[in-house]
């Protein structure tokens, strides 16, 4: 049997370009000789807008459909107003191919730094929901620029959103050996999309009678997030919510060099896309400071959701036992990604 | 000349009624002879909701508005459905009175557990907007319980509303050694409240030439919380996000247990209320566990509000000297509010 993978490639922008670089370099030394690896990369970003005012033409949307996934390295530019590429590519990609599972472990690694005193035992994933919340874009603005504007965000949130978000959550969470679900908003001032949530996910819960459930508002939760946070498994959440938690959870795993991230369609209707939680990091583009793994990892769950799980897990592997040899030496990009090819093609 | 402080009593529910009861001992031991304190108890909170069904009855809202300032324990209870006494009394409170300047700070004492390892430099204060934003209320519920249902919340935000707290977060940065203030929102995905938000922060900026001025995205602020959170002097967000990062800064100063607030009307039209940020928490009632200092220290923001600087700098003494001297053995809530009282006293 011959397999492919065909793959798109957004570097985008900043360390973007060079973080996808490693990526591409250890996906291609991990996958077995059979399978036949198709990139192909897309201009998309702060240059071409720049160029032509693009962010994601339809055509190009359209041709990023018929890939099997899609590698992204970041996006964004302080030379682009704030908001014109998050909207205009990202958000669009993940709204228009329905990544309704924005997925993010987080792990701390052995001999990693954490900010946090006592290295507790960290290994929780967050479910961040991707396609509703306050990102839909609803909202406006009257009267702009005027001491009487008033602005709107809205954020809509349906059960047919929640419920399919909220069940792949708990499917995760009965996979795992502490079968542990903790639902995050905050229901007791965001009440009609609080109680809608909590409604939903008590209700999918009867289906999973293994399942231990747990309710906290956002901002209790960041306090368990530094105090306690081997006290969570899965956390199911919202998209704001999840947004907010996921740089904090990367903050307290050792940072945001390390933290990967899938959005997922898991239907499988539309291309699932994966990228590193850090942005495009402008002052060190170029300098050879960046660090690949977190793209490396994002490459890690992108071959699990292929199907590729034995190949997934040795990167992570890698990941793991790199990190653990690691003597203090600052490494270039390359290096790290030299390293990590290295170790997956052992 | 003499004077007078007429003070409103909410204890609420859970430890509310025994931090309370620690506040005034504090407060009445600080205070200078001449000045007269009339304390009177409004029995609001969970309790009376069960007895009558009431939150805040109008009479009660009228009643309250005669008083100088509001003391307020804590709100909420397991047996009441998650947002009725939030919505119906506390927020209701905060709204009614327009308690635009959700005054926060944040320091880390000496002698203090901090999850975090190094033990940083942190005395911050988060300007939290109050009466705005996702707070409002304004939302609904379409075809609710159904699997059809739509749920909405709206953040409404007004260039009133807006430019008033950011303008005193600049005069509080002014007024500070660093002068240094930090805007907090979400401006590249709530692009209409960001933008307008982050205009009238540069634009108020302009009389203020001697504030040095940041913006950061609400999700790589929680990042800095918890890796350089020295770097914050004055913060500046919106309601939600204030509850957030308020909440992540108590966990990283010592906890919750700490962590004081007052929800002020800088206009002096209302009464503004002082309250620990912690909430009931009905485990520990009646255990005497309660740590009142979060509760003290409101009363110190309480007393500088009405003008008492020199007793409200006295009580914030006494709490560091306190937790100096700890030699680790456990006090119970009536012992710290003794302890603090006699230092004030002193
Ligand atoms: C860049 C931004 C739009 C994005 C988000 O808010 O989702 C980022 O912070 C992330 O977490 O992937
Ligand atoms: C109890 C709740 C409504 C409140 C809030 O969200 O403002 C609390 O968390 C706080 O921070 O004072």
């Amino acid at each position: 049997m011959s397999r492919s993978i065909r793959l798109a490639v957004i570097p985008g922008d900043g360390i973007g370009q060079e973080v996808v670089a490693q990526g591409l370099k250890v996906l291609t030394a991990v996958l077995p000789q059979d399978v036949k690896l198709e990139t192909k990369e897309y201009d998309l970003g702060a240059r071409r807008w720049h160029a032509t005012g693009e962010t994601l033409p339809d055509a190009e949307l359209e041709a990023l459909k018929q890939h099997d996934a899609i590698l992204l390295g970041a996006i964004g530019d302080p030379s682009v107003p704030s908001g014109v590429l998050e909207r205009g590519l990202l958000l669009k990609l993940r709204f228009a191919f329905d990544h309704f599972v924005n997925l993010r472990p987080s792990k701390l690694f052995p001999n990693t730094a954490t900010p946090l005193a006592g290295r507790p035992d960290i290994d929780f994933v967050v479910v961040r929901e991707g396609t509703e919340g306050p990102y839909t874009g609803n909202g406006g603005s009257l009267r702009t620029g005027t001491p009487a504007e008033v602005a709107t965000e809205v954020s809509v949130n349906t059960a047919y959103g929640v419920e399919r978000v909220v069940r792949d959550a708990y499917e995760r969470a009965n996979a795992r050996p502490r079968k542990k679900l903790t639902l995050v908003h905050k229901n007791n001032v965001l009440v009609y999309a609080g109680h809608m949530w909590k409604n939903i996910f008590d209700k999918v819960g009867q289906e999973y009678p293994e399942v231990t459930t747990d309710y906290l508002h956002v901002d209790a939760a960041t306090i368990f997030f530094v105090t306690q946070p081997e006290r969570f498994d899965v956390i199911v959440t919202d998209n704001l919510f999840g947004d907010i938690l996921t740089d904090l959870a990367a903050a307290v795993t050792g940072g945001i060099g390390l933290a990967a991230s899938g959005n997922i369609n898991p239907t499988g209707e539309f291309p699932s896309m994966f990228e590193p939680v850090h942005g495009s990091a402008p002052d060190i583009a170029g300098t050879g400071k960046a660090d690949p793994t977190a793209t490396i990892l994002s490459v890690a769950l992108l071959l699990r959701h292929l199907g590729y799980e034995a190949e997934a897990a040795r990167i992570e592997t890698a990941v793991a036992t790199d990190l653990e040899a690691r003597d203090g030496t600052a490494r270039s990009t390359d290096e790290i990604g030299d390293a990590l090819a290295a170790r997956v093609a052992g």
